[in-house]
């Protein structure tokens, strides 16, 4: 029940990095519009971005221990993604933790729960995308797991999956699926830099995308 | 049930203007204490500060298409305002349909649902109030409306109604009653810069407004 | 039921001033996670920070008279606590009661309601911690209380009891504990100077807190 | 600003009884999937069902004085409907003003706040459909209107529109559309039970509903 | 900080029972309209309807220990009132519990968290007030208090004062108000059968409360 | 990205029975405190009770097609459990829907969203736990996926996983672990046999579970 997995694949970090190029609302659609985590994941300040490998936890409520556990399994690269067995807005994580994470190489946090330190954490310019800020303190007492598949914010988590945040949320891409996502979404991109020119100069969606007809015939009337 | 006004009209532009030099709580008060649209409706970026006219827009749930159709509906000093027929979170609008909508005339977007984008819109500097930023893609598959009343995050919104929008929110004024509203509004910030001294001075609003017998009347007791 | 108590005990400044450099969570820890109030209590404005001695105001739903009332009992470095007696997020507060409240000396406001005029807040620089930003505009009809013992947001607040505020959200401190609490947060600062040197240099909190062998009796394992 | 009317049309009563035994589902549906008021509009008592005309309130948070107004205004067949000008959700209404309305002929209230008396309310039979139970009680300070447009739950509800409300909630028939929407929802009845007879003998709605080309065509595939 | 106290005083028996006859609303009314627990504290059975005297517990997030220590300080007509030290909607309590509560002679729980065995806990007519339902358990690791002042549900319970519970929600009483109480409410309910019987009868509450003249006086017109 | 899996593996029925008799608390503990659906899945009709074989369906916000197509892929004994690709609470499900499920030998729904028709669903005596109760239409456009893995409530559902679910919620246990968790459910109402006598009889769980030393050696004191 209670396990921490030591040796878990990751996808290639050139992959990674050019997932997290591409942005949130990009990878998602690139991949079938899924992956998203819940929408009340905010950014703790304003620009965060990044793509980075998952190192997942489950944690009991309003207990951080699992994080401390969690730290040691970090390598470069990767980020810290933990979601609570039942649902919780404490404060697991603050400056000393993220201290300890940049020390291995780990590059942020995604969080279904709430940190504190925020101050500290901006100032660090570490990222966190979490449910809530919340100074409420934690305890040290119940046992959970590291690297086990987890639903983190509605999201199905495996370690090693590529997580994908920015302002506009948290993404999560299997790490199987990486290099045909990334493909996918740099077409999107690029297909998306023509169509940017074309409504810039006036054109309308209407006519680039030719919904025209297809509306008429699901019956829009011009009044 | 399906349709698009094509000709609605707008309030006069200076009145509009006006109305976005007094911001929304001022305007709110000078028409009464009505015509908020509900408080979780956030600016994306702080500082955001607008009015303009309304071209309404009635959506499916999870479905974009008909903000492609209320584009071509926008002219210069326009703003969009989007409702779905039941709620929902998903990020229906991003940079590339702001592009089209400056490239419009149009000025910014009030929807009860998500947008997406944000570093892209906050760079542009393109204004939205949303009730979330949500990555989550649509579809384009379902017809609604353009031009006809809506009821948007609570607040009856006729098309050509002037929209007055900050970082307190939204508020709607009724195009018939705009010029009245504005007179109300300017009388309004005339009196409190009158008051705003009196106060800074030191003067208590106890005083100033004459409280104290109405206080003592109700019973109030210092003790 | 309705009375303003004109004479409060207040703790010493330069502890109120020590709790105010120690923040928000640690003071929360100091205390035995005791004092938070509700994590939706939010800084209008990234960055506010300030201990202070409250000023308490008990308001019915809708109804921002007794704030006036309040103004006049609030004296070099208090701050304004209001709840109102039943769930309400109107915006009871503005610039004008803002610049009232600096005349007199006070520090800022927690209200377990809304505020609005919020661009002239922040351009102020004057700090709001509250549950919603909102327009809404406020009845002056209904009487209530100064200085009584309230509940906001979650925590009993006492007349002269010290509020500690930052990014983090808001704590109560009971003014006969201030200076034992300030101890204890100081100790705890110093603690933590030499953990977060230590865990900067790649040490693990599992040995520097020794939570291996816990960790071991309660089963957990390595796969 | 603060108005009764005291003369609306109200449809004719066999045309509300019609929509009332339609019920709230049905008549949403035959009138294109408008009209519904929010979900959180629930029965205080399972089992309540009717259809009635529409008075209506705008009240003040936390202020129930123009319900008092508002039962003067009702006729046998009525139901009131009360919106706040800001969200509540107090106890505006017990069982004395129930059996006001009752004496007066009334049928029921739908209101976007709180009630309380439900066990007097329950054992009355009398229906409610509310956001909240909630014991609060309220002033009598502030004026509003009664027979004006008003947004309630998110729906826009004039004087004599027809209200049908059971279990499943809350739909808003406007009054000079009611006709045309029974003899749609009749129709609509009348279609359910064929269906639901071949349903019922096995027959699947893939087939009943002819959706397997269509499925096919957009690309479900089986494996 | 984690402490058990023995000894506490209690109300009359009597004045407890009187206090229940007359029902939430009433007493809440009675006493100035302070003292209910927020609104999202329901039944988890409808009909249920009680007094007793408050033994109070302090408990971690998802951790029910000190709930076992709290039944043993419970004596023949107390309820157990139960706040976590942070939001928390686990369930804490089931059946057994229950079965041990009512063994003591305890009457029943208030619980700002969650409850399971809502099943057996309905067939056993044991009534409970709490904010959800949910099977989630919960561990024993973390001590609280029990019998110290709590804050529930928004408002601050001490140990021994009275809790009135019904359908419309909870109320909690100060022990030394509680014959003071009483006497209000009962006031207030001989009033209300007057009042009943004659707006049964027909007669407005417009003219019963003698309101005509004050609405007129605040601006209210009828057109 | 959209396919309907025609064959899945079930657990043995005997085995699914033996779960229903244990309820959703009892087989949450015996598989370690896991499996839960969120706490906001209630059931539409108090008392509701099975266990039975999940049937997946992936579905578009506001778009009930798949669950047409889904029920084709139900044999005797399953159960349907629907989830939203984003959060939605329209009216996926009715009685048409509910009758064609009990044609093909299904025995309930679990969505996480709205369902309605409840007082015919209640009268058919056909359980539902779901999100919310809601009239809201939806449309038959996009389509989804059938017996894939989903996150419904938080919990990932696998095609062919047993579901349990009560008045306490709704709770999943894997396929594959099903023999396993039914023994270990039933060695847990073992216990809680002899338990419920002993608590019964007024022993007190301190000294059933022997918790005193562990108390007191946490600290706890008793005053």
């Amino acid at each position: 029940m209670s396990i921490v997995v030591q040796h878990i694949d990751r996808a290639d970090p050139d992959i990674i990095a050019g997932l997290g190029e591409c942005g949130v609302a990009t990878v998602h659609e690139a991949q079938g519009r899924t992956g998203l985590l819940a929408a009340y994941m905010n950014p703790i300040w304003p620009g965060a971005m990044l793509a980075a490998s998952a190192v997942t936890v489950s944690v009991a409520p309003g207990d951080n221990w699992m994080i401390h556990v969690a730290v040691e399994q970090m390598k470069e690269g990767d980020i810290m993604v933990v979601a609570p067995t039942s649902p919780c807005e404490d404060g697991y994580f603050g400056d000393l933790l993220a201290t300890s994470i940049l020390a291995r190489g780990g590059k942020g946090l995604v969080i279904d729960a709430g940190v504190r330190d925020v101050r500290d954490l901006t100032a660090m310019k570490f990222p966190v995308w979490s449910k809530a800020v919340n100074a409420q303190g934690t305890v040290k007492e119940t046992r959970g797991s590291v690297n086990v598949p987890i639903v983190c914010a509605g999201a199905l988590v495996n370690p090693g999956d590529v997580i994908v945040a920015d302002d506009d949320g948290v993404c999560v891409v299997r790490r199987e699926e990486a290099e045909t996502v990334l493909a996918a979404a740099r077409k999107r991109i690029a297909g998306e830099e023509e169509k940017r020119k074309r409504l810039a100069a006036g054109e309308l969606g209407l006519d680039l995308y030719g919904m025209r007809d297809k509306l008429a015939a699901k019956g829009l009337r011009y009044v």
